[in-house]
């Protein structure tokens, strides 16, 4: 299994994902800018993962702030990494999570709290990936057996520390010994789906057919489809699901086809301080995305692009949420409560 | 404007449509195989457009076809130019209508049967410029002003002889004094949106704006998009729809949103001997369309691929099929075929 993201000798370690699946190549991290501009050019995407380079960023921000001032530094780094990309909340939980470690060892000698908050960044990693392995756990139920998985973008191994959200469920549903293949949405304009899940699946032996997002419809309607599994950028208390752009047409296309249409997501992806969706804010990304593949230009000169890259699915399209404390069903105001108290 | 399909000298000129919007390149071909392998390797594409490109095919294969053995060669250079692609109807209804004009100059001097068939493939492309404008005219009415309108794929001046057919009715709407924009679907994988949509109503001023296919859902839930309109590859009895890969998907999000979804084509894409879209044969094209673009790969070694380039569309999602005789609604056994009689 690849490593997304490793803390090395003081420095942060990523996969970049922006030039898989061409080439292998990993960037080093040295100090809490070179994370952020990593996390703002999608070097490393994927909500809990960005949570995970957060977190680091701080901890490597903070191994190079000088003694005097301390505060300030802090505060600079956390505001720097929380500028980065809006949508993900898991961004934010990490930082704040550092914040409060922060402010636990405030006055402290600096080695104590270097020491600290580098040890919360590694934690932030490894519950991480149990978290996730929970995820699995819980939605290998879910699955139906002798059918195909249809999954957008990439919840995988890649977007987190390890083993995956949506594609956690996945590799749980086939570590359980269920029968099924996998349809991989392609996602434009980023081509996670092409690039990432294809390629972690691959190496799992996980029979995986790749397809372009417009198919997905065209599938569902045929019955090949047992359900659609995505993870998540932010859910609402309500259970409005914000994830990368097209993951509302899946959700839609689902239920006109009875299929269930899963979420899987970590807790720390809840954002219950949000009524609803229409309060997530919704990052719009460069033209360049959609008009250049690899650097090769695909529409004429001057076209006007729209790019959000993320949309919301409202509640009433979801089955359920997958979370490492247990399935969430709707109502959703009371079934995410219960699981986070 | 630019010519989709000229006869130049006794030759079929096409610009060359893969190219675009990179290079502007026209292909000659000066034989019905040729012409064949144009339509295969779509050089030249859209139902409208591949029906002309067959009628002078046939054209130039009577042509170079030597005296003996006439009716044999004929039925060769039909048989050659009906097996490049399956789905679009407007192929074998060009054909049929060639065979027609044949087979009323049986016997007759070879030259007489070689001027008669030119013709007729003139004639052919001459009406589909009209038939376009007549959709437009019809078309134009239903477009709401001060609105997106959402197109997918190219159902335009490429896609016919000239106007095009969902382009036409926006190109009319505008003529008509209609404050409208564009949306344009990037319409993977061959991006005949991003690439020939998008040019096409840029010479023409039209504001149009570029989006990924999995975009569509989010700007019609954000009440931004007046109404839908796409070209089509076949139409059944019933009103089910077949067209490029993802128009169901869009057909059902607009339903989903309260947007109507309208089809723009000519009384040459009917079918009726197809009592619903179940019948229409779905055309597989090669893996290498979803995993390289330009020649770029973008998927790792060794993915799997499915790639439908058509889909059906129930009839249902349908609020209008526009025809250069009229405007047909539901319920569409009736509407249609009262438009035909």
């Amino acid at each position: 299994m690849v490593e997304t993201i490793q803390w090395i000798n003081d420095t942060v370690v990523m996969i970049d994902q922006t030039r898989l699946p061409l080439e292998e190549n990993y960037v080093s991290c040295r100090t809490y800018e070179e994370v952020a501009e990593a996390i703002r050019r999608m070097t490393i995407r994927g909500a809990p993962a960005i949570g995970v380079a957060a977190a680091m960023g701080v901890a490597v921000g903070i191994l190079h702030a000088s003694e005097t001032d301390l505060d300030a530094q802090m505060a600079e780094i956390c505001a720097t990494l929380a500028a980065t990309r809006p949508t993900a909340v898991n961004l934010f939980w990490a930082i704040d999570r550092m914040k409060r470690i922060y402010a636990g060892v405030a006055g402290k000698p600096i080695a104590e709290v270097r020491r600290r908050l580098v040890e919360e960044a590694l934690l932030v990693r490894e519950e991480d990936i149990a978290v996730c392995r929970a995820i699995g756990h819980h939605g290998a139920a879910l699955v139906p057996a002798q059918k195909t998985v249809l999954t957008h973008c990439n919840a995988g191994a890649l977007a987190t520390a390890g083993y995956g959200t949506a594609l956690g469920v996945i590799r749980a549903a086939v570590e359980a010994g269920k029968q099924i293949d996998v349809f991989a949405d392609e996602t434009r304009p980023f081509l996670q789906g092409a690039r990432l899940t294809v390629w972690e699946l691959q190496q799992d032996g996980i029979p995986t057919t790749l397809i372009t997002d417009n198919m997905a419809g065209h599938f569902m309607k045929s019955g090949r489809i047992g359900c659609v599994v995505v993870g998540a950028d932010r859910i609402a208390a309500n259970g409005d699901v914000a994830n990368k752009v097209g993951t509302y047409s899946v959700a839609v296309l689902a239920k006109e086809n009875g299929v269930p249409f899963f979420v899987a997501a970590p807790i720390s992806t809840l954002d219950l301080s949000l009524a609803s969706g229409n309060a997530i804010p919704i990052e719009q990304r460069a033209a360049e995305e959609v008009t250049h593949l690899f650097g090769q230009r695909v529409a004429p000169q001057g076209t006007s692009v729209e790019n959000p890259a993320f949309d919301v699915t409202p509640a009433r399209y979801v089955a359920a949420i997958i979370t490492e404390k247990g399935v969430a069903r709707a109502p959703y105001e009371e079934s995410l409560r219960k699981l986070v108290s």
